[in-house]
Formats: C-alpha cells, sequence, structure tokens
C-alpha cells in the first residue's frame, strides 16, 4: 500500500488520545509526533516511541507531516490555530461551533487555499455524519421533515455551565431524547416539535460544603439559552458517586428523515449512534478523513473542505476495485 | 438557479414512474421525456405534456439530454442498455446484480471514459445508500463488524422464483429480519449469524386450479439458492386476497456496524430504511445522483463511477455554502 500517511497530533487532550487511539488500528498510516503546549515531559504517548514536541516546534517539522490533526476545542483553540496551521499542514479538525462554521471555513480556506494545502474542518459526527445524514435526508426525500436528536448523553458545553453556577463544586449534564418524540417521529406522522418537547436534561451535581441546594437547582434550571427552555431535573450526588457512576463519555443520537414519494407513500431514513466515549469516536472520524485529506491534497484539491465535499470512497484504506466488488 | 438539468427516463416500469414522481419534487430539473420500448401511445405521462418516444429516437435526441436515467433491469436490460448508450449520454442506473458490479463498471467504463461522458452505475439503496453505510462503518471503526438486514420487505427476484413453480398462479415473497438476531446484534456483543439466523421467508401463494398444495410447498421451501437455507413458511391465500393484501411494495432494512475504540469502548452506527414503496424510493435516489452526475460531468469528471465516488453535497440543490451554513 505505499508508504504510510504521516500523521501527527495537535493538542493531547480526550480527542488527541482518542487520535492516538484510532491509528493503532489504521495499518496505512503512522503517528510521526505529538505537539503539546503542556510541558512535552508531562505526556506519556500510547508508544513510548512516539516523539512529543513543544507546539512551536510544528513550524520546522511541515515536511515530515502529511496531515496535522487539530484536536484542541472550537471555543479557545481552532479559531486561532487553525487559520495559523493551515498555511503549512494539511490539516483535519472537528470545529464544532455550527454557528460559526461559515467564518471559520472562510478563515482557514483564505490561508489554504494560496499555500495549496487542503484543510478539512468541522469532522465528527456532529458536525460530521449527522451533517451527511441531514444532507442526504433532504436530498433523497425533497418533500419531508429532517429531526436530529441528540443523547442519551453527556453534553460538555452543558456540564461546563453547570459547573459556573456559585455553589457547584462538580457536575455532569445529560441530554436525552423524549422517548414519546421519538417514537411519534418514526410513526411518520412529522409533528412539529418544540424544543422542550424533543429532549430533558438530567444534572449530576455536587454541591460545595455550605451550598444552598434548592439555589442551585433553581439557578440551573433557569438558566438561558442552556435549560430555560428543557425540562430539567438535578439530582445531587456525593463527590464519589460523581466520580463512580458519572465519569464515562457516551453519546449518540439519531438523524431521522421523514418523507414522502409518489402519491403519498411513506419513507423513513434513520442514521443512529450509540457511543460508548465520544471523543474516541470523533477521533476514529478524524483519523478517516485525514485519510481523505492526504489523497484530496494529492489530486490537487486545495482549501477549505467539509465532510460534504469528501467521497466515502476516499475515506476507506481499500481500493476503488475492491471497494466495488466487496462493498457496493 | 440557471437552466434547469435535462432528464430523460429510458424504460417505463415501476421504476421510469417513480423517476417521474420525484422529479416533480425537484425544480431544478425538468424532464424532457420517456424514452419506451413499448408503443409511445400506451404510455401515459404523468404530466400529460411529457413527450414520448420510441427506444430508438434517443440516439437523435442527445443534445437536449442532460442526464438519461436507465429504469431497465438488471438481468436483461442495464448489460445491454449501459455500454451502448453511456457513449451518447450522461446516464444514471441502478444495476443490482451485486456479482456482477465489477464486469458491468468496466464495460460501461470502457465506453463513457473516452466518449468523455459521466455514467454512474448501481444507485439505490443496495447496492446504493446501504453500500455507503457499508463503507463508512468500516472506514470509521476498523476493528468491528458490519451487519446487512433486509425487509421486511417483498424481494421481487425471490416472488419471480416462486411463481416459476409449477402449480403457482402467483405469489409474494417477504424478507423478514429475525428480530431476535437484530436485537443481538444491537446489543454490541457482534455474534456470528447464520444466513438462517438472520432473515426468515414469507411465501403468500395462490395456486392454480387443482394443483397440489403441499407439492408446492416442498418445492418452494427446499428451492436451491432462493429458499433452502432459510426458515420459509408458504401460505395459501386466494387471487382476491393477494391483491388486495400484498399488491403494495415496502421494504427497507438496516446496516449495522458494531465496533470498538480505545481500550474496548462499543461504538454502534445504525442506518436503516422504513419504505412505502421501494421503487419510489430507489427513483428518489437515481434523481439525486443525476443531478451529481450533471455536476462532476461539468467539473470534467469522466468515466463511470458509484455512489462511493460522489461527494454528498453534489446531491443537494443547495449550494456549498448554503450547506455549511444550514446543514452542517
Amino acid at each position: 500500500m505505499g508508504q504510510p500517511i504521516r500523521i501527527a497530533i495537535a493538542g493531547h487532550g480526550n480527542l488527541g488520545r482518542g487520535v492516538e487511539a484510532a491509528l493503532t488500528r489504521c495499518p496505512d498510516m503512522t503517528l510521526t509526533g505529538i505537539y503539546t503546549r503542556r510541558d512535552p515531559g508531562q505526556i506519556r504517548p500510547m508508544k513510548a516511541a512516539t516523539p512529543v514536541h513543544p507546539m512551536a516546534a510544528l513550524a520546522g517539522h511541515a515536511d515530515c507531516i502529511d496531515v496535522l490533526i487539530l484536536c484542541g476545542g472550537s471555543k479557545e483553540d481552532l479559531p486561532r490555530q487553525g487559520p495559523e496551521l493551515a498555511g503549512s499542514f494539511n490539516i483535519v479538525d472537528s470545529f464544532d461551533t455550527h454557528a460559526r462554521i461559515p467564518e471559520y471555513f472562510a478563515a482557514v480556506d483564505a490561508v489554504a487555499a494560496p499555500a495549496g494545502r487542503t484543510a478539512l474542518i468541522s469532522a465528527g459526527w456532529d458536525p460530521g455524519t449527522f451533517s451527511i445524514n441531514r444532507l442526504m435526508g433532504e436530498a433523497l426525500l425533497p418533500e419531508g421533515t429532517t429531526y436530529t436528536f441528540w443523547g442519551k448523553g453527556v453534553s460538555q458545553g452543558h456540564s461546563d455551565a453547570i459547573r459556573r453556577v456559585p455553589g457547584v463544586a462538580a457536575g455532569v449534564q445529560y441530554t436525552v431524547p423524549v422517548p414519546e418524540a421519538v417514537a411519534q417521529v418514526r410513526s411518520g406522522t412529522r409533528p412539529t416539535l418544540t424544543t422542550r418537547q424533543k429532549h430533558t436534561r438530567e444534572c449530576f451535581v455536587v454541591l460545595e460544603d455550605g451550598a444552598d441546594a434548592e439555589a442551585v437547582r433553581k439557578a440551573i434550571v433557569t438558566m438561558p439559552h442552556y435549560f430555560d427552555e428543557y425540562d430539567t431535573t438535578v439530582t445531587f450526588v456525593d463527590a464519589e458517586t460523581l466520580r463512580r457512576e458519572h465519569a464515562a463519555m457516551p453519546h449518540g443520537g439519531f438523524v431521522i428523515r421523514s418523507g414522502v414519494t409518489g402519491k403519498g407513500n411513506a419513507e423513513l431514513i434513520e442514521y443512529g449512534l450509540t457511543l460508548a466515549s465520544n471523543p474516541e469516536f470523533t477521533s476514529s472520524v478524524l483519523v478517516a478523513y485525514a485519510r481523505a485529506v492526504h489523497r484530496l491534497h494529492r489530486m490537487g484539491r486545495h482549501g477549505a473542505l467539509t465532510v460534504f465535499d469528501v467521497p466515502p470512497g476516499l475515506l476507506s484504506p481499500r481500493s476503488a476495485e475492491q471497494l466495488r466488488a466487496e462493498l457496493l
């Protein structure tokens, strides 16, 4: 299969560790290095032989990296790193602030295109494979309604919001689809559902010493944007219970397109994920798209791209001939 | 949005009628004509204004057709029509004899590539969107197992096989996934399932006058390739019941990828279809891929292609900017 694709990781949090793990299952790729803003000596790579460098060393390593996977956060890291690095590297990232995608895309494209680099932004599952299914559902069934449900799973943004409430020592928030709403959508009736009807939010909170539980509960359930439009439950637990029962990062959800063809025949397309580890799955998606980015770059496809621009065949290590013979 | 894409239909059976219906929901496309081997005077197009021509007229109409959708069958029609027409037209078809795809692809490519035409073969749902999900499931979760279940739905091939049994006047065969097998797969245990464990086959049969029911039943359930590896039930009904209760063409099924990430976190991807009309849904897929073929042809992408080669964005009438802003 020729030389393995040389992958590097920028940022070694949950996502970076997930990319490391995913690469061990991809014999056509090799991890050339991990780049971190922390002290490289503090990083324990999965394979002891993997070099760990300070982020500043990246600039000198452009020649030995085929694709750089950016594993930072969408709030602070990527808006700065994407445009900074897309001029010297082919990159893949999981930028997931939906409302800012057009602006981020433009910023990355402005750097990558003139430099002849290929930059795939917003890979993962939402944005990512969920987006592909929203697009395809609508394209295949133009008359219809698309529903996205998330969960049951831990929302990082909402968990962070809880932890900012005065009196909260620690907390985890689960987004949970309402079973009745899901059943209605699957029945093909195409209901109009409000935010409150689609999801509930379940919070598990450890109080600080002396905090007023009722005040904390009220501050959470009335929090604008995050909780006020949902039915939210708050359960107080001790720190040990939170650690034991709520440390995992499961997630998932589904995209359903409910439409009609002909003279009213009901057609339903459903794409669902049940993930034991949200960051590890997202990392696995990043790695598959890194393979595609490497190929697109060699084909001369430069500038910023999204999952919408990638032919599925480029995600697979198999040849086009094999894919047609074995998977079509 | 510029000039509408000029679509023509070759063959006016269930699939051709489905394409007609699907086009009424695509304002960016226009149906320029229906081509048939039957007497054009016998064809009733959905819109009275749609011209109906004999198949032989196609040759003279190449200049006014952007994409020709081949709506013939995979057994008799397409193996001849595909290579014959791919030199003069951009085509889309639903060639679905899985074992013969490589050979059919080569035959179409040999004609389309030198002629500078774009030919997308084997669109639909299986092969088609199911194939995309088999490919992506494997690419995103390299350590795992892929399961395809079909049904509950009418299998045309198996219904035809029943009807060839002596003593059978009419018959319909349903392929039905075994609920226990599906539940096992969804649980993430990655079972090894035999053919018999995955699907059952239910036959509804109208006997000819004087036929021996038990002999017919036995001939069906022991039929090699079609039924001998399955648990098959045969229910005898009268012609009126068959017409009333078994005339619809529902189908569907699901593709499940059950895999692991990291140190054994279970991840499950499931893509499912519940179709009231199998041919109408297949036709809707053909129409969306016709849009992509038109665009790929204009981009200079010639020769034979499959759904694996098509970026999802090209299936949608929306612009890339809109897609990023609204669906990503």
